[in-house]
């Protein structure tokens, strides 16, 4: 890690070439880190210092609210000079992010051509392909000799974010093809691109939506995906970094939703108590008036349950290991959903599956349950309905969260609502019932 | 997606040409998945029907064991051409699948450095960078032009995995440093490459967790991520491929951990009922053995109980209600240590942000819960003691789901462990106390 105190020393002491050195050792992400904890006046003095492409690189980690403020305060062929380095998905997340005036203001700091692009990858809606892609690519038309492409490279390489394929285009900017710098490499000067191509180029549409555009790189191997737009035209590239952050974004989003909250969008310590509430209180509240079911069950087995109050006592077990059971499930069937390893179709299937492993667990704790029962000094015939009960919820259950997930999905929403207290709840009043049931029945009550 | 009857048709009519052709069109993942669904004369036949290099990037998407059926049943000099045209890492990992006996078999069709590599490969224990990594990558000496660098490139690099970097090693083959292959031809003939090298570069241990090695990766950006041992001698080099896989495997892990179940290592199909019930049986076990505790509080509290009897109604809720209220807390903090954004040293900074969380939510469902009970129709004391209960339980469940993970992280342990149902779990019983308290209090019985 970075020595906050010592950089700061060094900026007071405007040591400009220690100052160079030191930063020198550092990654754009450690110096990220830092910017963020240094005042605006340190943060304008450090841009200041670094040669402009550092200063962008610095930049690309930091929030977009934080971009704007610094370049808001730098002279403006400073700013013209960083926001010219930076890449092109990035300064459109910028210019969202702030108000239309001050976007207007930085965009006329851009080149027009760099500007256009800005201003076309600023019209696709957040979490789609199109808003991920990267302008900064290399293209070459299909004719082209490997010694013209090398030529084309040499020319436009330097401001290049994608540095290893080169994209092979037709006359109206179509995407026709991709091939590798090192195929390139490999050639011989007069050949052309049209024969050393890989064929089939895998690309998405700008409108796909990111965790799909981030599912097909990571099953295909690739490291940058394309992205066209109508008539199959090529509007940028998305880079592997990027779908990365999509892959990680969309595990946390299921991790929370399974939890029983909806998503959080920034860090932890980004996120404030009122927001951090406001995503976690409509579920509770949901599920508390759900839950609240329960009473009116108990309530309705009241007479039951004072003449055998020992009833009582196997409620919270046996609903805890219903909601246990379907928690299992349903976590498993959510996570197989989001990577593609189950499908609606197979619903039949994952019902089998999921209660065949029922009846096995569902025995196992039945055993347990009777010899809890037996242990606890309630009458034998209670411990049967609590052995039998436990069976039954644990089956019932399992079948539950085994389908829910699976019609959401088939309904298009999302199958993570079927959370872990989701199904805990939905299995607490149903459970009962079972239980009270199977007591009425076998206790003759 | 493929048509696989097409397929076998093709294969069965030994139309080689249409063959060739309708392959053409597929992505050698999709081939595989089909392949999958083959029987073992018609896999034979598409593999010795492909080049050699076709077939082994098939093979690289199949199972270990499959590889194997498959490269044992070919003739002896056509598994050798398919294993040299195979990635290291997948061969080294193939070997260590099968029998030792087998294993020397296949060794022995390499040549001899190819071998060396593979069993230095195998050396290395699974879950680690060193397991990951190819050997296939290029390597330059640090004195070399970019001309004698060109010619190494077009003599070793068909063979490459990694291309979009040259790895700069030393004498004794240490890793020096990394240039990237756009660098290189942007440069003149006569440049040396130290004098273009990107600077400190970003290399892992072989004996480093492979999950480290992805933070690694995903945090600065890198499409490659080299791998030393002893003396920072190279050994290869993972792709951010295997390391995006990495990625999937252990979101799912912490995915299936939350869910309160040890986690499944193959995809959801692959896995037998059998599995899936030792899988879950033993938290499922530990758990109601845990709950049952709740059995011995609710006899401990009978005669309340039996006085009240309307306590028993809110059982359920209550303790539902802490339930949520820890698992959401849990998942949040599990995946905010999971991604570096909280650590242990931020424990008390993380206790008073959920425990002003909990006195928000834990107030608002207070409100509800008292209307709840004057809705049921209790005695309003008995309202008032629910009320107070949910405050309680809820602060109670945040202040337990909040300080647990942390403190397992800090013990080394896997946060995970602290899932949904076991919070639930421990929420139920202590809850319980909380509401008899509370209600012998207030109710002054």
């Amino acid at each position: 890690m970075i020595q906050l105190e010592e950089l700061k020393n060094l900026l007071s002491n405007c040591d400009e070439n220690s100052m160079l050195t030191f930063v020198g050792n550092f990654k754009p992400y450690d110096l990220a880190i830092c910017v963020e904890k240094l005042d605006r006046a340190e943060q304008l003095q450090l841009m200041r210092l670094l040669p402009p492409e550092i200063s962008a690189e610095i930049m690309e980690y930091l929030e977009p609210i934080l971009q704007y403020q610094i370049l808001n305060h730098l002279e403006e062929y400073e700013t013209s000079q960083v926001l010219n380095k930076m890449s092109g998905d990035v300064v459109a997340d910028m210019m969202l992010a702030i108000h239309r005036h001050q976007a207007i203001k930085l965009l006329n700091l851009l080149p027009q051509d760099y500007r256009d692009k800005v201003l076309t990858l600023m019209t696709f809606p957040e979490h789609t392909a199109g808003s991920l892609a990267t302008i900064d690519y290399i293209a070459a038309q299909s004719s082209w000799t490997i010694e013209r492409t090398l030529q084309h490279i040499r020319k436009v390489g330097h401001d290049a974010e994608i540095t290893s394929y080169v994209y092979v285009t037709g006359i109206k900017g179509e995407l026709l093809d991709v091939v590798s710098l090192k195929r390139i490499i490999l050639s011989e000067p007069q050949t052309r691109l049209e024969d050393i191509v890989i064929g089939e180029v895998i690309s998405v549409p700008a409108t796909m939506k990111q965790e799909e555009a981030a599912e097909l790189l990571s099953r295909y191997d690739l490291v940058a995906l394309p992205v066209v737009e109508v008539q199959n035209r090529l509007i940028g590239v998305i880079t592997v970094d990027d779908l990365i952050d999509v892959i990680h974004e969309e595990a946390t989003e299921d991790i929370h939703k399974l939890g029983g909250s909806q998503p959080l969008t920034d860090a932890y310590f980004k996120t404030s108590v009122f927001h951090l509430y406001r995503k976690r209180i409509v579920w509770l509240l949901i599920l508390f008036v759900a839950e609240a079911y329960t009473g009116t069950v108990l309530r309705h087995y009241e007479e039951t349950l004072s003449e055998v109050i020992a009833l009582a006592f196997f409620v919270p077990l046996l609903i805890g290991t219903g909601g246990n059971t379907g928690t299992q499930t349903v976590s498993t069937l959510v996570r197989a959903l989001a990577v593609g390893d189950v499908q609606f179709r197979d619903i039949f299937k994952v019902m089998r599956k999921e209660m065949t492993t029922g009846l096995l667990t569902g025995a196992s704790i039945s055993l347990i349950a009777y010899l809890r029962a037996l242990f606890l000094g309630v009458e034998s015939n209670v411990g049967l309905v609590v052995a039998i009960t436990a069976m039954c919820i644990v089956i019932w259950a399992s079948f539950v969260a085994a389908i829910l997930p699976l019609i959401l999905h088939k309904l298009k929403a999302d199958p993570a609502v079927v959370s872990g207290p989701f199904i805990t709840t939905l299995v607490d009043g149903t459970g009962l019932i079972i239980y009270f049931t199977i007591a009425k029945i076998l206790l003759g009550l």
